[in-house]
């Protein structure tokens, strides 16, 4: 018989998409299905980026520098420059999104069988991303107690064994919120320097910090082997669908390997890497404009949340979701129901259970994530229909 | 110490790249250097193609959906059913390039240690992508001296043990220019039957046969579960820049476990679907025009190594490359000396090395390809140039 592979068999579907077919069903009944289950931003592109594209003058629409291209690379040097990061041009390679470059960091520094730490819950794709790349998440659990603060540093050294290889964070953290101080990640580093490991740093949500200062991995010392930062413009300029990313470390072997990885699929996206460019010229007050309004979406929701008895939301400091306990028996079941038996004003909710966010079986049963990537109305709209559903919800459970 | 991981240390370099350090300094001496080295088309991309992402109406550049957007599969698979071929929007899931096919293949089809088998020579990259999803490429050798023909199916039975789960062809093939015929591909699609095998159908320059009729692997019948179309419009439509490629099987759990891969990197390009969208409303004869260039330079660059004393040159009926026998002692060290050492009227040219190609070392050894996607005028002095080099290089062989 024809067989397809144990670990393409083993892979788990999208925390975030799984729920797909019931949201579709609901709208084919007529119900409005506010989408808080995905990071898919509402806020324009700047259309300074799109016009970069629209109006490039292209003959042949060529491969490109397996690397990115240069003009391009020099222009994201400069942002991270700006940011207080020693970065050039060489140290970047430009990813086919930050899920390549995710992909690229562990088959380049990861061998099969290899483990790499991370604290959970997580950005629930880490899973996958180990499956396909023959690689084995180590969790270390935060709580929400503490907002999902960084665990003790001990309980990351007592997870370590020869096969481990890296540690990975996600900083703002998807799916917390949590942002890392300085001095959490200066414990992280001095781990992976006395162990010698990686540090894998997924800084997608690097501008979107409300409450809390932002420190980038690439900020700390005396550890450059060891730092890789994992990058994306999908969230910075609401450009997802470009589809780029970028690999960033001053590790010269490491970019070696990484640049034969990516030499297999010759180029990034072009038309991606011509609007990515562009964000170059975007005015100094960008993202204080996206901020603000994202930071409004937040305190509207975690206050409407804060109003819900039973309902647990601590304060997410960065990105744009929220993480909260939920008085129901199995948030993934409550989630269905929402979708399958569920309506209030012939409106629900789509969210993601938290589930997927964890490696470890029955953790964050209670929590769910939604994203506050939609207006300030919609947000109000599908509080309305959680706060009714938690009283109606069969399975509620204190 | 801080270590890197072996199947890392172990990739090969791109062989149609590898020289290029060689060519950026011949140029900057102020040599001019014809890049024969890579299959980049020179013809324009149509510009309707390009007007289509340029006149879109793009507020967000969202996520799309995992599979590819439904209009741009609908569309494709319209240009699949235009060629006889059974296929609905459903068996296709638009791919970040024809690369990220080959690889959501090997991982969906293939466990680590897994083997697949492949005439050589083959697409050079294929053993770059066996290293990084964890199998091993076989070859069976085929012969520049019946025109790269499919070797006797008997050698391919040969090499299957418990470990082989896939054949894997290009066809037209790169870098033979060899076209399979139906009976040749009759002859490995009952191969895969009897032996549970996965047929893998690297279909990249379907639309350049000049002396042969083009059978797909999809127009065999009877083996729908085994049979997998990996496609790229590429070359088609010289849109190598848009990243955009297909993985197209009627065998639905197979799409399945492609579809959780492929929801790791959330959706291919968004600005390269639009412009591949537009691609359905080229007029009729848009192939003709580019393929009678395309014949018009392989007579001509054909007909210039024939005329070379020593040189022994298939006709390649398919795709844009020739292969073909040099007098010389290692088509590697000629390369190279190509660059370094010679130039005619301030002229010289990049090509590839056969050794790339071939996974059996040793073999291949006095063969290069050469991709004629440069004007004719173009490869006229490049073969000046070859035919002057053949006469002075030091290592001639015959």
């Amino acid at each position: 018989m024809l067989q397809l592979s144990q670990r393409g068999v083993a892979l788990p579907a999208s925390p975030y998409r799984k729920l797909s077919p019931f949201a579709d069903a609901a709208r084919q009944r007529g119900i409005i299905v506010h989408p808080l289950n995905i990071g898919q931003p509402d806020i324009e592109t700047p259309p300074s980026m799109l016009a970069a594209v629209q109006q490039a003058d292209i003959r042949v629409l060529e491969y490109g520098p397996t690397a990115g291209t240069v003009s391009y690379r020099q222009k994201l040097a400069g942002y991270y420059q700006n940011l207080g990061l020693d970065v050039t041009a060489e140290d970047i390679l430009v990813t086919t999104g930050g899920s390549e470059s995710i992909s690229f960091a562990l088959l380049a520094c990861l061998n099969p069988g290899d483990e790499f730490i991370v604290p959970e819950p997580f950005y629930g794709p880490y899973n996958a991303f180990a499956i396909s790349t023959g690689t084995h998440v180590v969790a270390v659990a935060s709580h929400i107690e503490n907002d999902f603060a960084l665990p003790p540093i001990e309980e990351f050294e007592r997870k370590i064994t020869p096969r481990t290889k890296a540690i990975l964070i996600c900083s703002p953290n998807n799916p917390t919120g949590y942002v890392y101080s300085r001095a959490e990640l200066e414990q992280i580093k001095d781990l992976c320097v006395r162990h010698n490991l990686f540090l894998l740093s997924d800084e997608a949500y690097r501008e979107f910090c409300y409450d809390a200062d932002f420190t980038s991995a690439l900020h700390l010392q005396g550890a450059d082997d060891h730092i890789v930062l994992l990058d994306t413009i999908s969230k910075r300029y609401s450009a997802c669908g470009a589809r780029i990313g970028a690999f960033v470390t001053k590790n010269k072997a490491l970019r070696d390997i990484v640049f034969k990885l990516a030499q297999l699929r010759v180029c990034p996206p072009g038309l991606g890497q011509l609007l990515a460019e562009a964000a170059a010229d975007l005015p100094e007050d960008y993202f204080d404009h996206t901020k603000a309004e994202y930071l409004a979406r937040r305190d509207l929701m975690v206050s409407r949340l804060r109003g819900m008895p039973g309902v647990q939301c601590p304060l997410p400091r960065g990105a744009f979701y929220v993480l909260c306990h939920l008085p129901v028996d199995d948030a993934d079941l409550f989630a269905k129901w929402l979708l399958e038996k569920f309506s209030y004003r012939n409106e629900t909710l789509m969210v993601s259970p938290a589930s997927g966010f964890y490696a470890t079986p029955g953790l964050g049963r209670q929590q769910m994530r939604m994203a506050y990537v939609v207006n300030q109305d919609v947000i109000n709209r599908a509080m309305d229909c959680l706060e009714v559903a938690l009283r109606e919800y069969p399975g509620r459970w204190e």
